[in-house]
Formats: structure tokens, sequence, C-alpha cells
């Protein structure tokens, strides 16, 4: 099954859209709701991990479902896909998860483009996003090599994981963290600290695409996990 | 496999009819053991999310567990459930969720019939409730298409997010909007707002029916999972 | 793949201790940590739909898991578990429920054996435990017809709702009621309101039945699930 | 599909690194974010349990995913692996978590080196990590024999529900243990207090060996699950 450049496109963009969404709307409901920032914290957890597995699920047969520049640059250096495809879908998620701000800021009535606050700077916090792409990223690799059928749970889980163990909440994907750069609300990141995150989540898929080339072989499945049919 | 007209319409009234009980009783219960409303909220999610994976396994083969007439509405517009067939699911499906609203009532030591008082209107929620049966109908119509065994996980994963990252917690089901003006408890909404809701409802779910036609092409499955025997 | 009586009653028994260690001593842990009653609630919910789940999935295969009168009884009703084997099983699940109380006491330092002091009785108690067993029975004959792999993770999803959904907390077990009133921690339940919830969750299980019967048909499957091995 | 020494002790030690990585790392900041201890440890517990299922899952098929001396020397006692190779995976194993343990304090801007002061000693407490390392040991064993590819939900579901009902938070692994004493944080344990702990974990291991192996009888299959592939 075989999709066309202009569906494959617009399910990134969809699926960030989604993404971004449900990581800056829970994390607006969550904080609204409750004054302790551990169940606020759970509250954008839980809707993170879930639309993961669903969104995965669903648009994976159709474009791959990467969501994640981190993702897509990981599969360039392995030749999964060509840089032509590998530069649209970045611009498509980039495009699609600021559109998903916009959408959650419009849904909670607030000002549709924000610009964010919230410091999110220094070394511990680059080392934690280096730790949170190298996590996902071997995580896929991993996946699809063995368990292809369970890529969507294994990602999902794992960001519900690094959503605490990870002192920066994980952002783990450059994407997620440009949209995050327009919201003035609880999962919001300063412009000014977005490099510094997006170069520690590069490094770290960088990283994990080696780990994992060696530890799994020349074996390894060449492509994403189509759905089973 | 094949259900006659009375035990699928059985299905179809019962499965909403314990998704309506759940939703409401399981407000009812984190309201009244919590002051912290981000808490009695996820009191409320995950009874939500769990009970749909289960009615939707279980009554599926019979029904097709649409449960919602949102989605009855979708299939109509896909040619894939005849118009008398339809409206004989809608009725079912708004007299079980009334009847869900009765029980956990009943079970709470509560009036049975009750009209809510809690206010949930203006264009921000019609546009949250719009986007939530966008993103369910979406996911329904995916699923089926790529991983029909999946879709009860689908969509009890896709609502347990939704109730957060939607500002309207995401009711996107008119007959269980229905059921909920019936309640004056933590998960009603007044009747006067129910129409405006249903409204929005209905357009999500052509949008999503829309966007998965052009997005999944022709060769779409026509008909909701039967279970994999 | 067949096993002795003996293995099967040890699976029984072992299985009914382990549920009710877990029912009790989440109990007692996320009372001892918290004052908010609903998230005590939400530390006795997950790990009760957890290792239901794990229960099921590992001691399903020698004994069918049942765990619980009233799902024995209704095998017997099925005719398919002879009357004999049945009252073993109910012993078997009766003793080892008490064990299972006293191994939690011993795990948190309280006195080994205790009579509850908590009432749970009158009428709409007793509807919800007669709600709770009708959707935990009516679950698992639906999960056997349809997908028996999937039992384990019906049932434990199931009980996660209903621990919210029914004013009872849904224990919707005979055996487990008996060996929660040897506790007087979170989860106990007094002595003398113990034969009200059995009455309730056995006219609870057998209207499952007949309710199953029917919108099944006749096509039953006869037997628990095994391990698709 | 074979891997070779190399691999697989890499494997052990990675999977033991981030799940002593997830462990101390979501304390930590579970602790920081609410006073409500209950609260803390459900922001500890769904992390653990979720990493387990993703980190079982990846790494199973290069090593067995043992990442627990107490089930490597449970499979030595079955005579499934060699003493050597049981040797050098323990070395892996606690290699692995001490830096999993150092990388959480690094990305939290902690002491990297710290001795805990928290005391987990006496009797109940030790009791408490024998019936948790038995649940764990057996369900190992159980899920191996009937369902091998559900083992990672198993271990997963199974750890999220003995964190609550153990009156230790169920550590249940030595090389965990070990490294816990390495941390001055809510996850820790005092280094006098380890060797403890480690007894009951190898009692109650063994002890779930000898009841698995009666109970699952001769036909029990020889080896941990590798990949449905």
């Amino acid at each position: 099954m075989e999709f066309d450049t202009s569906r494959r496109l617009a399910a990134e963009a969809l699926g960030t859209l989604l993404l971004v969404c449900t990581v800056v709307g829970s994390g607006i409901m969550a904080d609204r709701l409750t004054d302790d920032v551990a169940l606020a914290l759970l509250g954008n957890t839980l809707p993170t991990g879930a639309i993961l597995v669903v969104l995965i699920t669903i648009l994976g047969p159709v474009s791959g479902a990467h969501f994640n520049p981190a993702v897509t640059v990981a599969f360039l250096m392995r030749g999964e896909i060509v840089p032509g495809t590998a530069l649209a879908y970045v611009a498509a998620q980039i495009a699609g998860g600021i559109l998903g701000a916009v959408i959650a800021h419009a849904m909670f009535e607030l000002p549709l483009i924000q610009s964010s606050l919230t410091t999110r700077t220094g070394t511990a916090q680059w080392f934690a996003e280096l730790v949170a792409a190298f996590g996902l990223v071997f995580t896929i690799f991993a996946g699809i090599r063995f368990r292809s059928d369970a890529v969507p749970w294994l990602v999902g889980l794992y960001i519900t994981a690094a959503y605490w163990f990870t002192a920066s909440t994980s952002f783990a994907n450059p994407a997620v963290a440009i949209a995050r750069a327009f919201t003035d609300t609880f999962s919001g990141i300063r412009p000014i600290d977005v490099p510094g995150f997006i170069a520690a989540e590069l490094v770290g898929a960088a990283l994990a695409a080696l780990v994992a080339g060696w530890m799994f072989g020349q074996a390894c499945a060449k492509s994403r996990p189509e759905a089973a049919e």
C-alpha cells in the first residue's frame, strides 16, 4: 500500500497538529483545574501518551507517522527517506504543530498566537533532552526491528515515562518544541530556548541511530511499520 | 456472523446505557470524594476510556458498537447503513443513554430524573465539540481502514485524551449529550445547551468523513470491524 | 492442554489470594499516603485492574481463572462446570481470598485477622452490586464469545471502570467480599453486610447469564479461553 | 535469531540503566512537584510500569530482558542459562543500574553519586519483598509458558500493582536495590538495608521457580520469549 506525497504530507501535518493540540490543550485544562503541579503533569501525560498510540496507529500506514523532525533525520541517516521528502516532512510537521497550538488556544478562548515566557535552558535541561530523544529514537528503531505492530504502543508508553523521568518533561521533538514556543501556557518554552532543545534532540537521535545500528546488526528492517494487512 | 435487528438494537441500547452510566456515575463518585477538579476529571476519564474499550470489543460484533448518533450518521453518509436502521439505532442510543443516567442516579441515591444547570455554550465550546467529534470519527474510520481489531483501543484512548485536550471535555456524542442533560451532577449539561453541542458534533463528524474519504482513498473497507473469528 | 484438579484448585486459590492481597494492600498503602479519598481510590483502582489482567492471563489456562464464586455459578448455570468442581472452586476461592487479606496485613504490620467496621448496606448499595456483577459476567461471556484472547484485558478494564461508576466501588465477587470482611482498612466491609452483597452479586450474575444467552444465541462457545497455543 | 555476548550484555546494561533512570528520575520529579505522597508514588508508578513494557519488548529479543539478578538466578535454577553468562549478566545489570541513577542525578542537577538515608528494613519489609519477587518471577514463568508475547505487558502491569500492594513498594530486583542505594531521593534505600532486601528477593524468586515448576508441569517452555517473527 503506497500513498501519494500530498496524502503523506497531509498525514504528517494532521498528526503533528493533533499531537501538539493534545500537549498544549491538556496542559491548559490541567493547569486550570488544579494547583498541584504533579497532578497537572499527570493530566498532561496521560492524554499525550494516549493520543500518540492513536495517531501512530492510524497515520503510520500513510506517512510512517514521524510527526518529529528528529525521527525524520534519523531515518535520513539510515537512508530510508530521500532528502527532498525529508525536508517536506519537516516543513509539514512544523506547520501542523503551530496550527495545533492555535487550535488549542481557540478552544480555550485564549489569544491564538502567543510567545512563551517559560525558561527551559541550561546544561542539565539539554542533557535531559538528549536522553529523551535517544530513548525515543532507540525505542522506535528497536520496535521496528522486532515488533513493528507494537510501535504505536511503545512510543506512547515511552513518552508517558519520559514526561516524568527526564528533567525537561521530554519534548524530544523539534517540531513540537517550536510549536510550544507559541503558547504561554503550561507546556510552553521561551523561543530563545528552542535552539538548545533542538540541538540536544538531534544529538540524542543521531546517537540512538548509531547504537541501534550496532546492536541490531545488518539485518535491520528497511522501513517503518505498515499496517499488518 | 449476522445478528438480527432486535439484538442489534438491544446492543446499541445496552452499550449506550453502560457508557452513560459510567460517565455519569464516575463523575458523581469522583466529585463526592475530592475537591480537586483535575482529580475529579481524572476519576471521570479513566473509567470512561476503559469502559469504551470493553463495550466496543464485546458489542461491536453484534451491532457495530456505534453508541453514538454522530457515528451512525457518518456511516449513513458512507452508505454503510440504511436510513431506517440508522434511525432505529439513534432511537436506541438515546433511550439507552437516558436509562443509563437514571441507573447511575439510583445507585447513588439521587433523584432519578434531573435537569442539569451546568452551562456549556458559546463559540469556543462548540468549536471544541467540533474538534472532538472530528477526531473521534476520523480515528474510527482510519482504524477500520488499517487496524480494525484495534478500534476499541483507539476509541478508548482517543476519548481519554480528548477529555483533557478539548475545552468541552469532549462529549462528542449527541445521545450522550442528551442523556447528560438529565443529570445535575459533575458531567451534566443544561438542556438548552444540548442543540449547540449536537450541531457542532455533527459538523465535526461530517468533516471527518470527508477528510478520511480523501486521505484513505477508494479502497476503504465497507463495514465496521467484526470480531476476528 | 488439561490440568489436574489439584493444580486447578491451587490456581483458583493462588489467584484469589493475589487479587485480594492487591485490593487490600493497595487500599492500605493509598490510605496511608493521602488524605484525598479520590486519590486513595485511584491508588486502589489501578493496581486492581492491572493485577486482574496479569492473573487471568497467567492462570486462565490452568483453571479458567474464575477467582469469583459468582462467575463459577454462572458457568454452572450454563452447564460448563460440574457441581462438585464448582463447589471445590468456591471453597478454594474463599480460602485463598482470606489468606490474601492476612498476607497484606502481615506486609503492613497490622493484626493478621481483623473484623471490618465499614458499613456497606442498603438498597442503593445492593443495586450497585447487582449492576457491577451484571456488567462483569456479561463482559466475560461476551468476551469468551467474540475475543477470548482479550478476556484478561476486558475484565481488568471493566473493574477499573466499575470501581468508579458503581456506588459500592464494585466488589462484584462473593469470595472477595468475604475476604474484605476480615480487614478493617480502606477496602473493608462489615461481616453483617456481606450476605446482602453476595445476594445482589449472584442475582446480577444470573441476569447477565440470561441476557448474554439471549443476545449471543445458540452458538456460544462452551468453555473459557485457553491460551492461544 | 541469536545475538553475540557483547550485544547481550550491552542490552542488559542499557535496559537496567533506563529502568533505574526511570525509577529514580520519576521519583525526583514527582517528589518535587507535589506534597501528596500518594500522588508522588503514582508519578513514580506509571513511568516505571510503562518503561518496563517498552524495555522488555525492545531488548527481550537480544538478551531475554532480565534486567534483574533475581530473574537471572531463577533461569539459572531452571538450567536455562549457564553460570558464566549468568554472572556476566548480573555484573552488567548492576553496572547499568548504578549508571542509570547517575544519569538521573545529572538531569536533575543533583550530586552524581549519593548515599541514601531512607530506612527500609525489618521483617515486614523483607516479607513484602519476598512476596513482590515471588509474584514477579511467577508472572514471568507463567507468561513464558502460556503467552510469551504478552510478557512485557504482564511484567509492566505486575509492577504497577506491586508498587502499591506491597509495603516495600516492590523493589523486587537486587540490581535496582543496589542502584537505589546510590540516590538520596524519593526512591532511595540505605546501603545497610540492601542485603536484607536482596536476600528476601532471592528467596521469593526461588520459591516462585518451585511453585511454577510444579504448577505448569514438565512441558515448560525452555527459553524466554523471542519476538514473534
